[in-house]
């Protein structure tokens, strides 16, 4: 199985995680987002959306969208709660984070970190601060009532909304006002099998 | 059980139309968007992302996220694959559609036919076009080369695509450019149980 990803990616990194948590070997395929190796008709013949992560199943089938990607690996582990409200609950936060988070979060970092603030993207940059602190106040509230997102286990909402919330300060976000936030992540970074971003 | 929605929104649409595909009783409880009813505080206690579609159910739980919402009714029925597989590319499609799909199209279409074109957006309006055409071409593509978008039935995966797909011209998209989403839309219109969305 390979896994096209790039490390600069939270999107990426949270199928590494998952992976890692799960011990479940893969060979990892760099793409270089900035040098645009997603975009290549290459990529794009195995991913018409030219995004990452992509996986590649040994069988030749192709899985996208991370959020997919870690639900499938996880899928009958105890990463996804078999209680049917409590699966819907899982996946109601993995679209807050693609709808909600990540599109502030995310791309705020990326014009930080990545691209060095240019002037052009200024003012995009200070326009996406309150979604971001909205994502972050929604997820403090449910972490001050509970040791999870979803109940009191790690399972993949977890997983995908720690892939850019503990980077949110390379996007201007500063965590210390979310201290149960801060004590999730913590919490997070003490699991057997966790593995850093980069 | 009690459905938080407003009939303009295709998100609420996807609720509604999989809960008459399933025959599931409900009360419809109309949430005007335009007028700021989901940002209001009581909402906001049910729901503190201030966003329809969301679900009440009977015993006081709350769900909210459309294609979570569709995922939980769906659940054990023919609308989702019990193949682990194809379960997750009907997610992998629902993914899409919130991050590639909705935050295009269904912007156009608000900014279109629910504000009229006001003079501020006309430069968003018109650069939400190429992403709006890119996700409906990767749909055609799809659509071409089996009539559902998992396999050969109807799954979740078709009903959050069509929610904004069949008034995608409501956002400029000109649908006739896409003869495979054509037939695919009139072939999701002749499901026993099929409703229309106002």
């Amino acid at each position: 199985m390979k896994v096209y990803g790039d490390t600069l990616s939270g999107n990426c990194y949270k199928v590494k995680l998952v992976l890692s948590l799960l011990g479940i070997e893969h060979e990892w395929q760099h793409v270089d987002i900035l040098k645009g190796e997603a975009k290549t008709p290459t990529f794009l013949a195995i991913n018409p959306n030219g995004k990452v992560p992509t996986v590649l199943l040994d069988d030749g089938r192709v899985l996208s969208e991370s959020n997919a990607i870690i639900g499938y690996f996880a899928d009958g582990t105890d990463l996804i709660p078999q209680d049917r409200f409590l699966k819907a609950k899982a996946y109601q936060w993995l679209f807050f984070e693609q709808y909600s988070h990540e599109p502030f979060i995310a791309v705020a970092r990326f014009i930080q970190k990545y691209q060095g603030m240019p002037a052009e993207r200024l003012d995009e940059y200070h326009s996406l601060q309150p979604g971001g602190h909205k994502a972050l106040t929604i997820m403090e509230q449910a972490l001050r009532e509970s040791d999870y997102l979803v109940g009191e286990t790690l399972t993949i909402a977890d997983i995908a909304l720690y892939g850019y919330t503990h980077v949110a300060h390379e996007g201007g976000f500063d965590l210390s006002q979310y201290p149960a936030i801060q004590a999730w992540c913590q919490r997070i970074c003490e699991h057997d099998g966790y593995v850093e971003m980069i």
